[in-house]
């Protein structure tokens, strides 16, 4: 990705805290950057546009927070909750405000619903590839690796929710799909 | 609950399904019942204190899908989930989006926060009090009731915002929690 794109995502991503989604403009997000309005357009016609870049970033930095070296699947597993429930994020609770409120247009947007659910396959591949890979490794008791990823993937939605709606500290959640993990792959708390 | 309330709060859902929550002014909700704005102010002084209303008749229509006479643990737990995930009601997709809305501004009205909550205190009030009584008549295996209320509410939190954000089928959740149910109490699908 170009200087100019990693600037311009990051001032959406600073714009998207401040204003949420429905308040967002180009022109808030050029204040944000040190850019003019006129030059954001020069990369993204529209706001959707930019939008649309701003959520395959946000997939690639989440790629990124997961160590593709890890083997051990219970390990993999730990790691990814790790990077679901505590993102290097800065911004606090607002920017999960924002991206619900995205979600909350998904319906009106093909474009953001086309990401999310990139993300959200992403997210049960990585979880199902890892409870594959431990059945056969005799390292966990023997579940579908389907049905295990839609329960964790069903719970962080519900987290998200939930710390909009409610107020409610992502960590319960967190503890309830380490509670699930360990119980329903019969392994002991985290691998390390 | 008067004439007049239950006509502004049908006016109020129609008006929520068609424009959505970040659309919708005290004329829109005119235009959708037989009463006039100024009507309507006589009633809600605000569009904040129209919505707290409606949100606490979401809770009591919630509450008469209920059928208070069952006292059988199982049926108390099938009949929430039907009434969770096979609501009465008309509006289609349109309705769970504006509710997304509304959950993605708690954040900013406190009033908000608090009907949503609780609405979700009595979702796990029922759920917990239904498997304590299983537990206790040896129906169930033995389980802490709040946690599995915890983890049913979180998997319906997240249905919603996978309908909506996701396009995906509730049907798909609510066979995640007749499983978890099922499997954690350790009983043999629906009690019917």
């Amino acid at each position: 990705m170009s200087d100019a794109s990693d600037d311009i995502l990051a001032a959406t991503y600073r714009a998207l805290c401040e204003h949420g989604y429905a308040d967002l403009t180009m022109q808030r997000i050029a204040d944000r950057s040190d850019r003019s309005k006129a030059a954001l357009h020069y990369h993204y016609d529209t706001k959707e546009d930019l939008l649309q870049a701003f959520l395959d970033d946000l997939l690639a930095q989440f790629e990124s927070q997961l160590d593709c070296e890890a083997t051990d699947p219970g390990k993999r597993l730990d790691q990814f909750v790790e990077a679901v429930f505590d993102p290097a994020r800065e911004g606090g609770q607002r920017f999960p405000v924002a991206l619900l409120e995205i979600k909350a247009q998904a319906p009106y947007h093909q474009a953001y619903r086309d990401r999310l659910a990139a993300v959200d396959e992403r997210m049960r591949e990585i979880v199902s590839d890892a409870v594959r890979d431990g059945v056969e490794a005799d390292q966990f008791a023997s579940r579908d690796p389907d049905v295990v990823a839609r329960f964790v993937v069903t719970l962080i939605s519900g987290a998200h929710a939930r710390e909009v709606g409610l107020g409610e500290e992502p960590a319960a959640t967190r503890s309830l799909v380490e509670e699930y993990l360990d119980e329903t792959l019969d392994r002991d708390g985290g691998s390390d």
